[in-house]
């Protein structure tokens, strides 16, 4: 089996294509992907718990630490004590942040209309849901219990 | 649309769903899934040019420079000057770094095994075309050049 014919080789490297396409785009408004993902994931009115932030976007505690620190030199994001519950933070967008938002959001609108125009809808259909048995599966936890291998 | 609905994330969380698994085999072996990818993409009898590595694995040369520091020091590869390209690095598998490799060769197999015979061959191939297609899609750069969004 070569690794281009399995297939976690070709859900990566797709998703790594789509990525590197992403970062063009947010390069050109002075952010990255990773930037603009965090951004997209931050309610503009209420802010967002920090602790809801990580599992949300499926980000490590500790890269998406450095991520935050970051988002805040670059004067998008700021952190307030949540004033129901004074041990958490909540991340609040600034005008910058909101505005940067709203860039962010229009080239994912663009690049899945562009998409689901391009595609016929019901292999996108077969598409998702071969997605969803593969992450059931994996849930599962049954691919490495047996021991004939 | 919300990110879950959209195509990217899609594709992304089960990514992430991926790497995360392969990382929990990774680690009862004393490696990491970004370790097994790289051994996975080394010859085992002819090395391979560290040039090659990036474009092969989707990396970007200053991450794969990290990776590969973290790789000499952990004793699963080395390098040697090419012996027909004075110019070129090698890099070669070690004995542990065979043995490395193999298990996560067997990894790599048993995870394919396991969706293959659980998911359904007519929507597999679906899943690929699409996948395809997205490439294809991208590749063809037409997605941010439209004034009309």
């Amino acid at each position: 089996m070569k690794p281009e014919e399995t297939i976690d080789f070709n859900i990566r490297s797709t998703w790594h294509k789509i990525a590197r396409m992403y970062n063009v785009q947010a390069a050109q408004h002075g952010v990255s992907m990773a930037t603009g993902m965090v951004l997209l994931n931050i309610d503009i009115k209420e802010g967002t718990p920090s602790t809801s932030l990580g599992p949300k976007m499926g980000m490590e505690s500790r890269s998406l630490t450095r991520t935050l620190k970051n988002l805040e030199e670059e004067k998008v994001i700021y952190r307030e004590v949540d004033k129901e519950d004074k041990r958490k933070v909540r991340i609040f967008l600034t005008e910058l942040g909101k505005e940067k938002r709203e860039i962010s959001k229009e080239k994912v609108i663009q690049f899945n209309n562009h998409l689901r125009q391009n595609l016929k809808k019901k292999e996108l259909d077969t598409f998702f849901k071969v997605l969803g048995d593969i992450n059931e599966l994996i849930d599962e936890n049954h691919i490495f219990l047996s021991g004939d291998h």
